[in-house]
């Protein structure tokens, strides 16, 4: 995004609500997403197409976004609130939670980030060589890495993480598996592989974080 | 490259023999090496440049490299080469090997990577738009994790790994920590730092695959 549009932009943001912003954005999701699963790329599609796709107005589009690289960043921010939400079942993990606790709390991330494969991969491909993309993709992995940080020191401090467990850079080495796994081997599997997949991350957090202290 | 220069090159190196190639290649590499290390990048340098450096002639140059991409993935191959020999201590892991004897085993690897920096981070930089360079990463990758997975299987016929393990899955996840991680984290780590990292991924990989055997 220039810095033009992006002033452009902020101009409409000023201008319209930011709750529409986001209502919209997400009806969009649906149809962005229906129309990547047929194969075609995101910067094939067109605004009309999209626009068609979701049954809306191609004002009310250009109402909310500068242009289609405007609208990746809001589609972004969209998954990145659920993958958010899909792993607070983690952080509040309680000191007596079992394996198969674990387990189902792992799960939603890896189904969440699936749901959104489409999109993930766009927005993957465009942080090569979108900055602004490529900052919005950090900061997601900086704030899970963080979380993972508190959550274990809470635990630490409660009894319910290993006492060894170094939490900083252990954060980071599971945090930088889980980022990279979640592209390279949860998008490509299939059922039976993300469930074997879930079941060994389950397996390898479990022994590296709380194994022994419940 | 481009399909001709791929030809030129298969043609020379019909013409040459490969035991001076990989000689010319590791002398390049230093001198490489040295000139990234002042901060400049792969491609700002000329050929000429690196050519003064290693105190070779020009002509040298072309009679085994077609240009600076061809040579950029023979300097793969030699630090790939070297990254190789540094993961033996680990697959070669004895039954009876304690978690110190593990830090000791992993700790060529993140030295080895980090000594190579600013050549892997040229061939990371160059692997976003020249497929020939992530086809050799991907191989790299690929080798590592089939490598660790038989290593796997051996340790667990002989009791010296978890026999809750399923081998291709935590391959696959440890794979993939260990290939980011070299490059999210280890690349921009200072001495202490890495130790602390070394310490960590000894811990996981430990508790993830050998603790209780032995």
């Amino acid at each position: 995004m220039t810095d033009e549009t992006r002033t452009q932009n902020e101009n409409r943001a000023q201008r319209r609500d930011w709750t529409s912003r986001t209502q919209i954005s997400a009806q969009l999701l649906t149809a962005v997403e229906e129309i990547l699963e047929t194969g075609e790329t995101y910067t094939e599609v067109s605004v009309d197409r999209l626009v068609t796709a979701a049954g809306m107005p191609r004002s009310t589009f250009y109402l909310y976004f500068a242009d289609k690289s405007d609208l990746l960043l809001a589609l972004v921010d969209e998954v990145i609130a659920d993958l958010e939400t899909s792993v607070q079942g983690w952080w509040n993990f309680p000191a007596n939670a079992t394996k198969t606790d674990l387990q189902e709390a792992l799960r939603p991330e890896l189904e969440v980030y699936r749901r959104h494969r489409a999109v993930m991969s766009s927005v993957i491909e465009a942080a090569a060589y979108d900055p602004t993309v490529r900052d919005r993709l950090d900061d997601l992995y900086a704030i899970s890495t963080r979380r993972m940080a508190e959550h274990l020191r809470e635990g630490q401090q409660h009894g319910g993480v290993r006492p060894e467990v170094d939490i900083d850079s252990a954060s980071d080495w599971i945090g930088t598996m889980i980022e990279r796994g979640l592209d390279q081997l949860v998008l490509p599997a299939d059922s039976d592989e993300l469930e074997r997949l879930l079941t060994a991350e389950t397996d390898i957090i479990w022994n590296v974080l709380y194994r022994g202290t419940r």
